[in-house]
């Protein structure tokens, strides 16, 4: 049974607001809560209609019928489970490799995929800065498949950061060097810019150096998705 | 002044059976109104609510309400502009330089992005199995930002066109030959599949040679998003 109460408490996770209030967020679907139950990051209740999908069933399991699964979900067809966890701590950025910093990217499918990319291509830490969707938005966490679990976000003022580090910065730019043929440091942090503007100006003027994915088709062609990309830079930095 | 069948008209055009039945679709926002304007595919009919926006006025411009553009609109936030075009016939496959095959892809973001990723390396053709999500979906056409207007969709039978067109075929398959190493011939067929799938068992007996993304983080992580997959082994061909 599952009171009302608990019913409303887990959807006004939904809200940003409600989710930094309580300092919880709610994950749906067993690749993720699976993931996220064998990280570092604490559960606070687990939901599920079936304990079976579960590889170990602790205190804070609580199996539920399909319908009020269905009350707690923001899913138009809910999974078999939903967790409601807590929030990390913020860790240190990990200046020994390259990091990513987000400059207010908006749209919740290219932060979920750019994080993913992060822990495809072994990048620890990912800034972001402070207008930047929250990354425990359930559309994000969908589109990240789990890898939220093992990439270490970080909100702050990218520029801030920047000064502290002392790493190399290169920036995302439609007129930057061409990147197959740039050197690239052993690390250094790599600016991708908002989905509409690009890098702010107050980055632009701390880049080192502005980097380009050269295009191939008519002239006529939109600039890349951010999240493609992100994809095409991090794999010129890993194949080198 | 527009009609309430007009209205009904265009909002059927949100559905695949109605589009094919009409042989039209329906793109929203000034960026892909103006290109789809100035391709070779056809207008119908376009409403905005300034006429000041567009290029050129043509008689079939004509200039509505905010309130009648909201009724026809699919958006939350319409835009100034729709236009309603035909469905252009497919055209001959480009046999002279690669070719990107997906295998059912389904999220309509995927395959906008992935036509914005053809458009940037210079892809002419792609071919779409018949259970590929419709590209004249109204969130494909957002995600293409445009590019749709300059790529030829094809959709088809892929093993057919594979027996066809007699091009080395390429598959992305997580057990694949580093992509990295791989020598790739001047022209071929990429096949990307399906977003939980993969490549059918049809299409991999004809893949002539499986190429993987090499990972880089924990072994853990999940695959790479489908259009991450394709933005990076696209540009692994073009950078050669």
């Amino acid at each position: 049974m599952v009171v009302k109460s608990q019913i409303k408490f887990i959807k006004s996770l939904q809200q940003k607001k409600c989710r930094i209030q309580n300092g919880m967020f709610v994950a749906e679907g067993i690749k993720i809560v699976q993931e996220l139950l064998n990280s570092n990051i604490k559960a606070h209740r687990i939901y599920c209609t079936d304990l079976e999908i579960l590889d170990d069933i602790t205190d804070n399991v609580q199996q539920v019928s399909e319908s009020d699964l269905k009350k707690m979900s923001s899913l138009k067809t809910p999974s078999a489970i939903l967790g409601v966890f807590y929030i990390p701590k913020q860790g240190e950025i990990d200046c020994t490799d390259w990091v990513v910093a987000l400059d207010d990217i908006r749209d919740p499918g290219n932060l979920g995929t750019i994080i993913r990319l992060c822990d495809w291509f072994g990048i620890h830490s990912l800034v972001c800065s402070p207008y930047t969707v929250d990354c425990y938005n359930p559309k994000v966490l969908q589109a990240t498949m789990g890898s939220i679990a093992r990439i270490n976000i970080v909100y702050t003022d990218i520029s801030d950061f920047i000064k502290r580090s002392k790493m190399p910065v290169y920036g995302a730019f439609m007129d930057g060097l061409n990147i197959y043929s740039e050197n690239l440091q052993k690390k250094g942090i790599l600016i991708m810019g908002n989905e509409a503007k690009g890098i702010s100006q107050e980055l632009e003027v701390v880049t080192d150096k502005k980097v380009s994915i050269p295009q191939f088709g008519a002239n006529s062609t939109e600039s890349l998705n951010v999240a493609s990309a992100t994809a095409i830079i991090l794999n010129e930095i890993r194949r080198r």
